[in-house]
Formats: C-alpha cells, structure tokens, sequence
C-alpha cells in the first residue's frame, strides 16, 4: 500500500498497547452476551432460549435488580431537580408525604451546591465534604478535615486517580489482593505499571496472610519492582470477606516497615453480616496512639461510594476518598489531576451527603430510612444464606460463609472432560463454565479467572441481589446437569 | 536516611512526572484565590475586599451564574428521582404545573434505564443512545446508528477516552488548536504523548489556517513524531470562532490525506451568532457524496455535551461522542476502556436524552421550553456584545466580533513597567494583568498563557455569562487603572 493512498489511522495494531492488555471481566464478553440474550427476550424473540428472564449476577447493580432507592434520598433528590417545588410545600407535605426534614434538607444542599445543573469546586461541594468530614470523625472517634476529603465519581474514579499519581514509571508496582476487583489490575495495565499479587487465604476465610504479603513484597523487589503502594478491599470483592482489626493493623505495619501508600477500598463498610467494619482510617489512628511518633509517615487513601451498602446508587456515580498523611505538594497534584475531568456528578455528590448524613432518631423521615435501611439488609443477608445453602449442596463446590459484601466466590471443580472441552473452544475452564452456565440458565455470573486466583483452582462470583430464589434453583439444577454431561 | 526510618512514600519528586507536566488554567492558581475570595465574603469577612461579590467569568458554569435550568428538563429529572410520584398525577397536572408530556417522557425514560439508580451499559442505555442517534440523523440528513453512540461523562471523559486509544507512544501526537481549552494538552501530557500545535488565525477571526496545519504537521513528522490526530474545537474555545463548511472539509481533506482522526469537538454547536454551524459528520458525509470512495477512510469522532449550550447542565455530567468510520476492533478497545470506569452518570444521560429530544411544537410543554430557549439565547448575545462594546473603549485591548460558544477571547497590549513587575513576581504579564483584576474587581478571568498564544502575544478569556453589566464596568474600571499605574 503506498503511503499516499487513503487508509485508517487506528488499527488494532497501532493503538495504546496498554488500553489493549487491560481486562476487565467483570462487564466483558459474558455480560455482553447476557445482554443480547435480554434484548432477544425483550423483543419477544426468546422462544429458543432455556430461560425466560436473563440475571445479571455479574455486577453489584443493585437497582436493576429491583432493590427499591431508599425514600428519603430521592425524595430530596427530585426536589434538587425540581426546586420550584419548594414553593408549594403544602402540596409536597399534604399530597405527596414529603417531610419537613426533606425540604430543609434540600434547603442546605442547594445553599452548598447552588444548583445540580452548576460545575462545583473540582473537589466536590465544601459543605458536602465538611458532612462527610463529620461522618468519618462519628464513626471512627478522630478529627478529621473536609480538606482532605475528595468527591468522585463512584470509588472507581478515585482508585484512577490515585493510581495515576502513584504510578510513576514501568517499574512502579502496586500490590494487590488475588482476587481482586479487576478494575485495580486494569487500571495499572493501563499505566504500564507493575501489578504485584499477593494471595488471600481462602482456608482463613479469604483474610489477609502477612507471611505472603511479605513474600510477594520481596520478590518483586528482587525482580526490580519498585514497590509503592498496597490495594486492600475490605470487605472484600470478590471474596466477601471482612477483616479484624488485628490484620488491619498488620499491614499497616507492613506499609510503614515498607514506605507503602494504602489504598483502602472500603466501599462496602455497611455491607457486613458477621462482625463488625473497622476502618484502616480508625486502625491508623488507634496504632498512632499506641505508639507515639511510630506510624505517623502512614499515608492512607480510603475510598467510599454510594454505589454499595443499602444506599445501591450506583447509576448516580457518587463517592469521595479521605487522604491521610499525605503531602500538601502531593495533595496538589490531586487536585490538579481531578481538576481536569472538572468535577464529580454533582447529584452523585449530594447522594454521598445524604449517605453520610441519614435521617437521625427523633426527625420526621427517620422510622421510614430505618425500616427500608432494615429490609435492604436483611434481605441481602437472606439471599447470601440462601445461596450459600445451595452451593452446600453442589458437588464440587465449596463456599466459605457469607462474611459481608455483595458477592459469594465459591471454589469449583470441573470435571477432566469438560476441561478438556474447554481447551478446544479456547476458554479457561472457568469461562467455560460460567458461558454454559448462562445459556442454560440466564444466570451471567464471572469466572473467578477475571479476578486472579491461586493456580490450579477455579471460582466464580456472584451476587446475591437478584430478588427471588429460583435463579438459584437454576444454577443447582445447571450445575448437576453440567457434571452429568462432564463426568467421566 | 536509613532504609528502616519510616518515610513518606511519596513526594513530589517521585510521583508520575506525567501528571506534574500537566497543566490546566482553568481551575488554577486564579480560580483558587477567586474562591478564597468568595468564601471569605459569605463568611462576612470580606470587608477590607475592594469589592462584595466574586464573578467567576473563568469557567463556563451557566448556572453558577443564575442560568435557570430549562423546566421540562427539570421536570422530568425530578420525577425519575422519584418516580413514586407518577402515582399521584393529578397532584402533579393540576397543583404543580406538570404537563402529560412530562409524564409520558418519564415513564419512557424509567422503561430505558430502569432506575437512575442503576449501573447502564458502559456505553450508555441504548434507548438513549438510539435518540441521539436519531437527533444526530434529523441535524445532519445523513443516517446513524445508536451503536455508533457513545454516552460520557461530559465531553471531557470523551476526549479522555480517545486520546487513551490514539496515544500509543510518546512519539504520537495529536494536532492541537493553539489556542485550545487545555484539556488537549493536560491530557496529552498526562499520556506523555506529543502536542502538535497549531495556529488559529486571529485576523481571520480565528478561522483555522491549512497552510499553518500543513506546517505544523510537516515540522512535526520531520522531528520524528508520529501524528495520529487533528482536535478541532468548533465553535471555538476559547476564542468563539464558527467554522465555515469549506474550512472543515478543508481539514477533514488533509485528515484523508494523513490518515489522522479527526476528533470534533462540537460543544458549542447550538452557541453561534453569526453564521450557522456545521458539523463535522454533515460535512464528512457531503464529501462522500461528491467523491465517492475518496474519503472513505476518515476516522471522525464528534463530542457534543448536556453542559454548554442553552441546557448549561454542566453538574450533570452528561455527553456523547459518535464514532465514524472506526475499525470495529478499535471500537472493541474503546467499549473496554470505558467499561472499566463502568458508566457515565445514568442522570446525566437522561439529560442527554432530553437535550436531543426536546419538546416539539405542538406538545404541551413546547411554548414554555422555546421561551426559555429563546430568552437564554438571546440574553448570552446580549451579553456577548455588551462585553465586546466595553473591550472596544479599553486601551490596548483588541477584540473579535462575538461569533459563538460562551467567550471572549481579546488581545491586550501591557505597558512595558507591567511586564517588568510581572516577571519581579515570577508571573507571565497576561497572568499578572489577571491576578491585579482579580484583587481589585472580584472578577475571575483566565489569562492566555492558559490556553497557548502566538509568541509575543497576550489575552484573557473571559465567560459573558454572569448577569447585569455591572462587572463589565468593573473590568473597565480596573483596566484603566492598570494602565495609569503601568503607563511609562
């Protein structure tokens, strides 16, 4: 081809390198699939398929599985929209069963945001960052400044940012948890960085082993990596996991030892069914007072969003991180970075206010925000039970205890001939599984090889919010058809 | 500093250099002050200010400045916060001035997304990316397909997303306007790709000059960079120019010609005063037609944004590109890239849907919408030549006629004891002249180093957003006192 004629600028060839070694599963080939399969279904072109509706366990969307938004919020939410509104407060009390606390509500947001249509500071909203500032402090018993709270867009624009900064060249290296929420090992594909693994022991309930984190440090060290930060998701996705506030304190200790950033990930805190969340910010601050002057280079990012927990807002990309330790000319360089996509939603922004700043006992929306807060919980803790049963019942699986989260990862075994069918169609045998499992089923779920796990084992995730328990039938059912196909 | 001292992990001189090269005037250094001003005067401590209230003329933030939100915009948004309210319709037509088209648009927009709530489709509900498509078709005459749509966040998270595809190395680069709305170089700094600049022609009222992009682009290739793409911002920022059908098929022929995608950054396409816009596609497709097969190959993406414009929605985070003629596996990358940040705000997209599908004549909420439409409209023209009319009386200052988008963009000449003063305080003098104007007025512009300007040439940028005409009179005021106390 002469260099005159006419052709593409882009191929597959020549673009971003990085952009193309990222994976990201969890939204990948498997969950496009399911939803052509809704589409089919919804043009009334699903007669051939197996299943009459298609379920998305793939991902924590907890709307669209039907888990109702709590009132309060959208209440004050449609009133941002609408503020003219505010001049019929009769009509909003006596008619639509707006409380007073609602209207004041909206009355200090739009004082703070002016207007949802308006850009706010690049930071997010002072007055919204001085409620979550005030949230962490109630929670966690220590002074904290809304300086150094950042809104963004969901948690997963903050873990992008952060990770931008952190990454400085090739050799950077960022440990992260296997398994993990892809969107961390995407993200340093994405900046050429090194991702330095490090696994969690799925005997101790998918906690933290220090002995391995230690391990997984020091090899990468040795290979060149110059390690600077470690990704902790606690409660943890995939795994449900939830830890003690012992292993919070030991990595902080590890970080310390090792001048380790700490992203703590911590966006499902309220999503805990045994136990109780501490947080790495509180952790941080107990081992600072128990040892004076140790701990105090500890710079600790934590990040939230209201995407989880009861409040399921994920479509209004809400969030914030909390910087902790960190210093003012790096901070700067935060600022700037965000500043250049502007600023968060600035409707995400009032969500996060509100998650962080819930109807108090004794305020006119309080018994409804509790009951609905009470009934998202349980049900979710039902359902996980639920599940968790059935897996019981599965051969070949093994399911640790619902802990907290969102998701369920059950270890799989596959038969020999299944993987070996795998092989000719070019999947992991995982993948296998989890594609035969959606067009019997409906189900999507994701193979747990889009979130890294130990060689030689095989997982999938999946949550436990769709409504119902026949999907789950439906799985069992899958399942033991799978093996009869499958088994020698 | 022994090895086992704990230390900070980061500081400004390990951290991703990348990110440090990266500039953006726009949230400076000047807006920051500006909002230390403002929250000094809410505080009630701003006495000693020469001035009592802060005009933030540096950004376009319609509604910041008191820009009403269009009501069926706002009606429609409030009831997909809360579409509980669907259940009292009455309440809504007969006490609270909701018309039926309201209604029926809600309850088409809750079938498309389910709950604003939930996580779309990483590339936005296709029920909203099919109305684009359609808006895209009726604008242009030529057809298009919802699958070419992509929502964003913004249009900023759109050129985000292309310039991570394009930019494969750090010999890439990308033919930039100078002057440009920094988020080009911020981003390709950020990428550690190359920016080709070109010059916009000031006495041709900013038009784009071929014979300069065929420079630039040759001077570029002779010094080893590999040039992948032309941005074109039309109408311009920050200069207000409106490109006309030649000039575009003009750069979309030496696009063909290079092999470089075209990235159209069409914003202000509904903000233009003299002349009509034209966009990209149109011109891309007439092209076709008159060449058959000759310019088959262009790649083009075209941007367009919920936040400029007469919606000026600019919190809601709202967007859309179209991709034409793209490689189906570069596409592929873009759905992966964007799938890893999950989804643009599910809100903003409605307001997208809304921006492309307003009320038509003949529906109950038409007069109102046109109304308000039309007054916005007019009052930013109003404005535009106010401000223009005032630069005109100002020594050393020279400004293009208004032609569109939300800025003046006027030539000043600083007496030479300013210059001197400036570079005392280590500031370019266009800064300097736009600190001194922010201390003595209140009004926050952004100097012309912040966008790039022909050596030896100095300017602002200036919003004409804010209402009344009062800080027109500031500016003038304060202009002429520079000059008293600057004048040799």
């Amino acid at each position: 081809m002469s260099s005159t004629e006419p052709r593409r600028a882009l191929n597959i060839n020549n673009i971003n390198p990085h952009v193309k070694t990222a994976r990201y599963a969890v939204r990948g080939e498997l969950a496009v699939r399911s939803e052509e399969y809704r589409a089919k279904l919804a043009k009334g072109d699903g007669k051939d398929l197996p299943f009459d509706t298609v379920i998305a366990a793939n991902i924590g969307n907890p709307q669209q599985l039907d888990q109702k938004p709590i009132t309060f919020f959208r209440q004050v939410a449609s009133l941002l929209e609408n503020p003219g509104l505010l001049e019929h407060e009769d009509v909003l009390t006596n008619s639509l069963g707006y409380k007073s606390d609602v209207v004041e509500r909206v009355k200090y947001l739009l004082k703070e945001v002016k207007s949802v249509g308006a850009y706010s500071q690049s930071q997010g909203a002072p007055g919204i960052r001085e409620s979550v500032a005030k949230f962490i402090e109630q929670r966690d018993g220590y002074p904290t400044s809304f300086k150094d709270v950042y809104l963004s867009n969901g948690a997963s624009s903050g873990v992008n940012t952060l990770l931008h900064i952190i990454c400085a060249k090739p050799e950077t290296g960022v440990l992260v948890p296997i398994p993990q929420y892809p969107l961390y090992t995407a993200t340093l594909a994405l900046l050429d960085a090194r991702v330095v693994p490090y696994y969690l022991d799925e005997s101790k309930a998918w906690g933290t082993d220090l002995q391995g984190i230690r391990e997984s440090y020091d090899k990468a060290v040795a290979e060149g990596t110059d390690v600077k930060a470690i990704a902790v998701i606690n409660p943890g996705n995939p795994t449900g996991a939830s830890l003690s506030a012992d292993d919070i304190k030991n990595v902080l200790k590890f970080a310390a030892e090792k001048s380790l950033v700490v992203l703590a990930d911590e966006v499902y805190q309220t999503n805990v069914f045994i136990g109780e969340f501490v947080s790495f910010k509180k952790a941080l601050r107990d081992l600072q007072k128990e040892s004076p002057g140790k701990y105090d280079s500890i710079e600790l990012a934590s990040l939230h969003s209201v995407s989880k927990g009861m409040v399921g807002e994920c479509g209004h990309r809400g969030g914030y991180f909390e910087l902790i330790g960190f210093d003012p000319e790096v901070a700067a360089e935060i600022y700037k970075f965000i500043s250049i996509q502007l600023c968060p939603p600035v409707m995400g922004q009032c969500i996060v206010e509100l998650m962080v700043n819930p109807p108090k006992e004794g305020e006119p929306s309080y018994e409804l925000y509790k009951k609905e807060y009470d009934d998202i919980f349980n049900g979710l803790k039902e359902r996980a039970y639920a599940l968790y049963e059935a897996f019981k019942q599965m051969e070949g699986v093994e399911c640790q205890e619902p802990h907290g989260s969102m998701y369920l990862f059950p270890t799989i075994t596959i038969p020999q001939k299944a993987v070996e069918q795998a092989k000719k169609e070019g999947r992991k045998p995982d993948e296998f599984y989890c594609f035969r499992m959606l067009d019997a089923t409906g189900v999507c779920v994701v193979a747990g090889s889009g979130f890294g796990q130990k060689e030689g084992t095989l997982h999938f995730r999946t949550t436990f919010l769709a409504p119902g328990t026949d999907w789950t039938g439906r799985i069992v059912e899958f399942h033991k058809a799978f093996f009869d196909e499958f088994k020698a």
